[in-house]
């Protein structure tokens, strides 16, 4: 066969039809692919018709429109969200928005008293609500996953609160912990990010709804009410700000990424525990991939999948901090693109959430390699000190001096620090006695560290005890 | 003359030291500029000793050192920290960082038994401690800066809660609003943004010493005492968490940049309102450079250094991220690079918060240019088309179609729609009647915008005196 | 009517099917979800067709594969791409990527000599291909989009060579310029940014197909067949390198980047010259949106999001940038999270440049408004000064006093500064003459400015005409 | 003794001059802080009196200053440039920027004739031309110091042409590779960062001076000249560009930042392979720290910088586009934040790669520990699989599954696949025969991976003379 060039079509546009077919269109077509939204704010079709039943029986009640239109809208928007949930929402680019989309459905059904659903609101204030509503949930559901995760560490450093391992820093073997003790560090990160989540919620629970373009208007709404009746905790107070604000969006991004950093770390840590020469964890099949060919080998996919994500989330992050640099009040049409940033990282956070709380409750930990690992790197030697200054009163820097040859002597014999013999250990300091073998092994040290916030099982056992607790009452 | 070549020689390295000279000396030089963050720590000094004496003072109480011992300590320490307020830290590369200059000057003052210091803690704990320390001060400072510009605005807005001015949206005229409703959207980004720290204060108000390298001691510290003496809420709860987290830093940076965001934003309309088109506003000559050549020309540097800084701010937030992304626990060198982005952060949005204060105290709003373009853009049209809902009963769409004809009308005449008679108006629909003219001017439509939040000067001084309640509640 | 809370359903995970729904279903339907990459890698379908066509040409002509498989191959390819093309490609996640899905087509049409295809090559040169072939089409269609939009600057420039506006600097009237200058500067900028995607595409474009997993193979492959038949240069020189390199993405998207920085500045200019202030320009009905309620009123909708975008652009930069950071070799599957980013920014980017383009076409400057402004702001102070260095001798501090003076009396009689009599003139001081009307106009002013890159008229055509040459060379 | 509060004085201001002294001072000190720039600028005294000089020389060759002048200013500016050298530049906030401070200085030195250096030139041109060849400087230093480290790679690569270690995918054991084909993938990747460099370093390099303010100038200058004479192609083309534009600052940071992201990944394998479980080198002390009570243990931190150094570096290049974003024409204050960027992101660069290459350089590779994880893992797996596919003619798939029974029978075994007997194989399938033992071992396997760019030693080692042939071309 001769040899001969490529043959399937070279066409440069090919793959993206904007470039190419739809931009020949002409500039009408360009100017509706970049401003019309709908594509992605359709996301929030069940906050626009919830806003605008809250709007309208509010209207309703004050009298600003008549009662029998109030109901009829009211009616029509729950039967526009029955079609919307029976076949999904429609993406035509010609009705722009999920605003816009929703008006025509709504008139579509009860005819020209559709109209009256606008008064007194603007689509600044409107689009403003729905995207609170959505965030609202969206941290919500953050919180809620990181609960699941958080309890899933705690069923495991439960299990292995006895379980040493090495405590590395700079990645290298430092100190014994247990594997509890290094799970419930994850336990407390991911508090603090629910934490953090919690005051965004509660900061951006307010109501812009009634701010109109940027006015507010002289109708005379009743703002606690649709306030109330969204569950927000009030109206916002100033309606220029209450239009051209995007920090409740930001400060969820902000909170999502620190969540994906912390998840990055232990993604980071599963692969290169899963690596050969560690061999700490076999994760499970379901979060990695084999291969026909090396049916021993398995790829941490799933790992590696949540720590790529932190880039992008971080990305969704300063992507929005960019768009809202420098914009002057009120509402300037960058801010549309507050959504996909926001709609990507929920996306990629709640993926990276389930899968790692998945990985933690499969992963098979290998103690053996673990406890190995810990005995081989001589990670007593800061016992060893610590005994010296607290049992023979040694300064601190003879204490490290004498360590230091006792270190010495082991690794020239081959052998862990507590296979050093009293008399081999009172050749190096004759204040050393059988004492220090309380100390001396990875148990030992372990088990010695009773400060609070240490690694001894028993200090882990009361951190899960407490957590647990708090769990609990969180749940309540 | 001849024309010659520039004779100041091009030494490729000489404005750095670094890349030439310094590096010449070999590895070691190398390492040392790398390695040593005394440039940078030094700023931490403070809280590095009073964190020893803190530990000391503890240590002493627990019997782990004894009491003379102790007391010789937290004396020196106090010795030390006299010398350095009074002639600075030094820098010197060999000594490393400020934990080690600062052990190394009680040294010298005390002997050996400075040695009994480090006990029962190491550097990881330690520099969590004095950096969780000195983030909390500048969490305070930000705050407080932050409530001296509200309390700026608070006096403006008072001031022009009547004043009329265009409220604008993608920066056309659209709506009349007030300079004092303007000026307190501000108020209330300030107030998210304050928020925001003091939530971050609460979450980093924990002591991280005691912790020691990792995996907590077998010392019998007293780490309740420790927290109370340096302020905290209480100890960490995980010392693995302990050293390896610098959440604490990263959430500092968050509410920095979004401060620094809304800041941009009000620089953004400075900038253009004392644009010569605009002329809206007159910079004070403390905040602006003028031209010796042009002397009516002021240029508003502060203002655009204020919105240019927002991007190194956040530029250092996302610096903190990415070097963060992927640790494995628990400390690692690269956490060293925290400082850097957090101080130099913390100078810019201080220069920032300062800057604008003052910006905003001495700027001379034109209120006559205010109100003209405010007049120019038929800016009421929304008043009319929402008068004819309101009173006539006409539906949203036909009062938008009558209200554009009513502009096209006064366009055509060259008048402002308050202008166009009641003969004329009655001519485009007799509907309207002479109490129309309660929502045409400016001043009627601002007067008339009065749901809650809304711009109504009535509305404005409400929500003022609320705001300054708010203040003086907190400054108890 | 009753005031009631809004009906619908507040189901959390209701806009988002992965929260609720899907993710019940347990682990696999999570990861298969976080593993597939076929929503998105199905765009480089095209790419991957033809990379394998090449790639089975060549095992057939190095006698690898038999020559009628290797044309069953390659047929098969071609038909899996005329049903692609004619059906679009489905989205299948358990066939994961495209790679797979293209592969199980193949089978379905040709039996298991399909099995074939993939002797000597990986999954992981495979991709890093199609990437390559991907990227480098899109840096086509930007630098072509950017050169059309350099022509329509180009004949709007030459429209406006003389056509004076105001300078600014720190948006302040400095000097007048012409409005052919300042559009000539964007030419510039984008001639910038043209360069560099030819830089780009030059330094991607080497094959990494026949690295194979990683090590390369012992197949004896013609690395310079497929790199040929591909359209590149030649192969790539480390296969280990070959696997783990993004930098072309990277470099794609800081090219991207760079560009929407430039389309964002002038985005700005056309917000703020269309503002009513300003009023410098009226962008088309094409690219704004009006208001029923405002005929006179158009917001530039085009322009903003074309701003707005340039965040998320920079973003795509940072995630892909995060995502890479601290990577080991070779690949891991954090990598696969490199197509999303490149794939929106390059979306945004077709967007923004050709909204631009249409922008600049049609933009309506108002250039009685322009020259207004040039006038008004004694623009022309600089060139009195400059007059009486050059004419007079005078040195430039004194000729700058003397400026100083001439200003101030100009703007005391509220005229301009060639509106000053002579004797006005002598009286500030005697060394003026006559001749200084010769630049103290805006027209004489910018006449005046020869310099090379000048703004005189004269200089403007040049430079028109050099980069029309320059335009003509490279479309040749 | 009683335990006490610690005593050192928290004082909030303490550490921060700024945010108490200094801005107790009034307006005035804030804006001098923020707004003088000579604590950063004055890095470029070197640019700026070498850019005079080439200004006033050409400025005497036009004729627009006298000669005597024009000579006098030049000597001067010799005598400042002699000063600064010796005694370095002071940092005089009131003298707010290098060039006041440097015209200061000449006026002192020559007297009023100073005056006229300025003539014909702005600040703004000034600054703009200061920079770049500061900019160009920078890529020079960072090009050459790449050139350093690939020669540093070159060598190591050169002496472990043959040393077998593990080839890795998801950090997983795959496919043997040498040492030295796994250097020179950086060698690749460093090859690209200064093909960028160079691409940057030949598009900034044409020199704004006479742009003058933004619109050129009236003088009869010889732009031409000033270009050559400060080593530049020649002259820029816009004066409203050259004064508004920063690319070449944003360009050399995308250059440095791909770079930093390249020694990234490198030293997060020095981290990961200088592990315990890993250990694979062996760091010289001089890019380590150790312990005093394990002297064993070796701290990697220089790698460990660098890899937390490409997220400073990172956040260098997002500030400086934040700060571009958006900004009119021409000359913008924000723009004065376009140094400290990029002094910063050019010292960490120029600190990592010197110690990356000293790390390089210095590295004991334990090639034993090497060879043995890549006999561990079953890595010839796939050379078994290639080896059936292209001797016995066995389609791929069939391949695959007859080499997954072998893997699993040598695992059962406990043996290396090269271990299995002759017999063991042909059991599994009787078309295998004794040639199979060709690359079986991990010396066979990349012995026999010879395609172009492969691991086998005899490509590397071409890889290796061909890249030196390189280097010594660029070097002549």
């Amino acid at each position: 066969m001769a040899r001969r060039r490529s043959e399937i079509a070279e066409r440069k546009d090919s793959s993206n039809a904007m470039w190419g077919g739809r931009f020949a269109e002409g500039p009408s077509a360009v100017m509706r692919e970049i401003n019309a939204s709908i594509p992605f704010d359709k996301r929030m079709w069940r906050q626009d018709l919830r806003g605008s039943q809250a709007h309208v029986a509010m209207l309703g009640a004050q009298g600003i429109v008549a009662a029998e239109d109030a109901a009829a809208i009211h009616a029509g928007l729950g039967e526009v969200a029955a079609d919307f949930e029976a076949e999904g929402v429609p993406e035509d680019l010609a009705l722009e928005d999920i605003h816009m989309l929703a008006e025509s459905r709504l008139a579509a059904k009860i005819g020209p008293a559709a109209g009256r659903l606008h008064t007194a609101r603007s689509r600044n204030d409107q689009v403003a609500t729905d995207f609170r509503l959505w965030v609202r949930d969206a941290v919500d559901q953050a919180e809620a996953a990181l609960g699941a995760l958080q309890d899933a560490l705690l069923a495991r450093a439960e299990e292995h609160a006895d379980s040493v391992m090495p405590g590395f820093t700079h990645l290298q073997v430092a100190q014994p912990v247990t594997l509890g003790h290094h799970l419930m560090a994850y336990f407390e990160m991911f508090a603090r990010d629910r934490s953090r989540l919690k005051d965004a919620r509660a900061r951006l629970n307010l109501c812009p709804l009634g701010s109109a373009a940027l006015a507010g208007t002289g109708f005379n709404l009743d703002r606690e009410a649709t306030a109330k009746a969204l569950g927000f905790d009030g109206p916002t107070r100033n309606s220029l700000d209450s239009v051209s604000d995007r920090d409740f969006a930001i400060e969820y991004l902000t909170a999502a990424a620190q969540t994906a950093l912390h998840l990055s770390r232990l993604a980071e840590e599963f692969v290169i525990w899963a690596s050969q020469p560690f061999g700490f964890v076999s994760l499970s099949d379901q979060w990695s991939t084999g291969s026909s060919i090396m049916p021993q080998k398995r790829n941490p996919d799933a790992a590696e999948l949540v720590r790529g994500h932190s880039g992008r989330i971080t990305g969704a992050l300063v992507s929005l901090m960019i768009t809202m640099k420098g914009l002057p009040l009120a509402y300037s049409k960058d801010m549309q693109d507050d959504k996909p940033p926001v709609f990507e990282a929920h996306d990629l956070l709640g993926l990276s959430i389930a899968a790692m709380t998945g990985m933690v409750e499969s992963a098979a930990f290998r103690l053996d390699r673990m406890r190995a690992a810990a005995e081989a790197g001589f990670s007593t030697a800061t016992d060893l000190a610590d005994w010296l200054v607290r049992e023979g009163g040694i300064p601190f820097r003879e204490a490290h001096h004498i360590t230091g040859r006792a270190v010495a002597k082991a690794e020239g014999e081959g052998i862990r620090l507590d296979q050093l013999s009293i008399t081999q250990l009172k050749e190096i300091d004759t204040r050393i006695d059988e004492r220090v073998y309380g100390v001396l092994s990875v148990d030992a040290s372990v088990s010695s560290r009773t400060s609070f916030g240490g690694t001894s099982p028993r200090r882990v056992r009361e951190a899960i005890a407490a957590a647990r607790k708090r769990r609990q009452e969180e749940e309540r």
